[in-house]
């Protein structure tokens, strides 16, 4: 779905932060590898890390160095693609503190670290420490600064993700601008989901924990390609206050605006990891109403979403409510079949089809759900009139080429 | 793997028993759709049923008719594949019951029905109701039979499967007969796993139903293929007693004998369904030992199983335990990454290989991990070393066939 990848040709960026990246040789064809985010102030950090019991060791420094400095004074994050350095015991651990510790060396204050790529090998250091003087004299503040930090994270990605956005609080402009990374979920290829967001406001470093935590709840956990949670999941967040204004605690009257924000730029940054989804050719939405929470509502569509035959049935265009009802069915939830409708909302504003009313199926015309089908994008709404919890899940389908992909060998 | 079926060319098929199957018309091509198995005795009866909240017309109907008679005085059961009689309403309701009752009009006796084919689309009951006169008088006992009931209940499968078992209980010689049908779990094409298992040992209906439990939970509970749960899923049991001897009941001396034969039936058939999974080119055997639990144990191999990037990892012959990390590590159950180890045991009897030792990974020689899984059947060990719960688990791979069977448009 690369022709609908949405590639910026300008942004919003935060004012003190200098991006950028090199190749330093990790990955074999040359390109970048090795990543930073700086800033000439010091900046609060949060992060989201990922709930899978083998965590890599960045996942594991980082979430240990936000605990000790409790997110303050930050100035860095030192990012290689093409290794993951996950599952390398205490070579790995002792890696990743050095990453940071090398990115403190050139900034001053505190610095996390972040690895994407092959799984159980351990980092190509000499590479790395070579590269990281190079790395920090090549940083900048312009768009294309951030085009280059949002390639060089990528791994099998096919295109750069980057979002920003300008609000305004108060008197105050402030920026927010974020780089994300995806493709297949997790694969000892290429794993990972990475995402960082910077903005210049002051941000509390708990009030941005708190903020970062609704805006991944409602964003990348709400996203899912193929259901595998990888080792080195990490969502980090950078406010340097460089925009200046007082600062905002999670009780400001601003905090609102800020999350909501911050939300946004995380959802676009997460739908277009779904664009991306190894192999994918659909972009789907899943919508569940009238649960009986949230919670509920969640379960029943990301159950939909990570049913391989709804992703194939996707794939192959077919109307195949029946294995959406089947997917609602087994996920363990309240449902009442006699009040569960499904519906087809056809993403160029035409007609809804109705494919299930009230647990009646409909007669459906089936030239007009090859039609909706054939759009890249679709929308499934699920009504199960018991509740009033909703929840929406973005993913992508299962094609030959997500097959192809994660079947082929390392190399 | 077709090639690694096992179709029987003769068996020990239980006394009293009559089988058969014609083709009715509902299968556009002609094929085999109608089938019964019969018994001129009567016998006790049991069944397992989906745990799907949209469960179809004949599962309602069959759960509702062996709760009334308490599993007693059952002389047959009618079979259609084609049409799975699934999310059809109360007239769907209305044809089960017209399916059950037209056995039971042929044989005396409860009668029970079991569909399986298109989701939400009405039964051909004229078909039907013409198909049945000439049905039950083309049942026989003999081999030949068997193999035409095995055949008449099949849809995606690629192989009819048939297995039996003779078994000696005191003096008593007693015969298990099976059948089963599988490929893709479900699908608004060609759902459900469908299990018939006859034996003419003296049962009472309450042994019989918790020796169908127990053989279930370790067989076809134990199989996966996509994760997803059919609305048609069934799986019953008849016993007879046409051979003669007393009673057994869950608390005679011979109850063991019995549940065990009656399990080794019902995990043969299993993995004779994981063998013919929609697309399938590798079996695979899934043991996760020392566990806190078997329930954990079993959540663990299950995720594996379960896993879309594993699966695709074993269609390509990629020896990627870090995807097999990743998805004991988001399983949710208990594990300490330092103490667990991941195995390739080739199922040609030679030195296993370790990919995985206490949380450190192993330098692969990679032209073994090949040699390994260029064998059809793979086997992979999961140690997690923290207590003294086992599960095994069965799956095939993801390929390129699995997309275009279950991506195909409904034809």
């Amino acid at each position: 779905m690369k022709r609908l990848a949405k590639i910026p040709t300008s942004g919003f960026y935060p004012l003190k932060f200098n991006v950028g990246a090199i190749s330093c040789g990790i990955k074999k064809n040359g390109s970048l590898d090795l990543s930073a985010i700086t800033s000439t102030s010091d900046c609060s950090a949060a992060g989201m890390f990922t709930s899978n019991i083998f965590k890599a060791a960045p996942v594991q420094v980082d979430q240990a160095s936000l605990e000790k400095n409790q997110g303050r004074n930050y100035r860095s994050v030192l990012v290689n693609s093409g290794c993951a350095n996950a599952v390398t015991g205490r070579t790995g651990l002792k890696d990743a503190e050095t990453m940071s510790a090398l990115a403190s060396a050139e900034t001053g204050g505190n610095s996390m670290c972040m690895s994407t790529g092959v799984i159980g090998q351990l980092l190509p250091m000499e590479k790395i420490e070579a590269g990281v003087p190079k790395l920090f004299k090549n940083l900048g503040s312009e768009h294309n600064d951030w085009m280059q930090l949002a390639k060089g994270i990528m791994t099998t990605d096919t295109f750069p993700k980057l979002v920003s956005k300008q609000i305004k609080i108060n008197n105050n402009t402030y920026n927010i601008a974020g780089v994300a990374k995806g493709a297949g979920m997790i694969s000892p290829k290429m794993a990972t989901l990475l995402g960082i967001v910077c903005t210049d406001a002051p941000v509390h470093p708990e009030a941005l924990k708190s903020a970062l935590k609704s805006s991944v709840d409602s964003s990348f956990n709400a996203i899912t390609i193929d259901g595998d949670m990888s080792t080195n999941d990490t969502i980090l967040a950078l406010a340097n206050g460089a925009a200046g204004g007082s600062e905002i605690t999670s009780t400001s009257p601003e905090f609102a605006t800020l999350r909501t924000a911050l939300a946004e730029v995380c959802s676009d940054l997460a739908q277009l990891v779904v664009r991306d989804g190894e192999g994918a050719t659909k972009f789907i939405t899943i919508d569940v109403n009238g649960a009986s929470s949230p919670e509920s509502a969640y379960k029943i569509a990301k159950s939909v979403a990570n049913s391989p035959l709804v992703k194939t049935a996707m794939f192959g265009k077919d109307a195949n409510w029946g294995r959406i009802l089947c997917a609602i069915g087994y996920a363990g939830e309240q449902v009442d079949p006699a009040k569960t409708s499904v519906t087809f909302v056809p993403t160029d504003g035409s007609v809804p089809l109705k494919l299930l009313v009230n647990g009646e199926p409909q007669q459906v015309d089936e030239e007009r759900a090859a039609e909706i089908l054939n759009l890249p994008d679709l929308h499934i709404q699920v009504e199960l009139a018991i509740g009033e919890g909703s929840s929406r899940v973005w993913t992508c389908d299962f094609s030959h080429e997500y097959v192809s992909i994660n079947g082929d060998y390392r190399s």
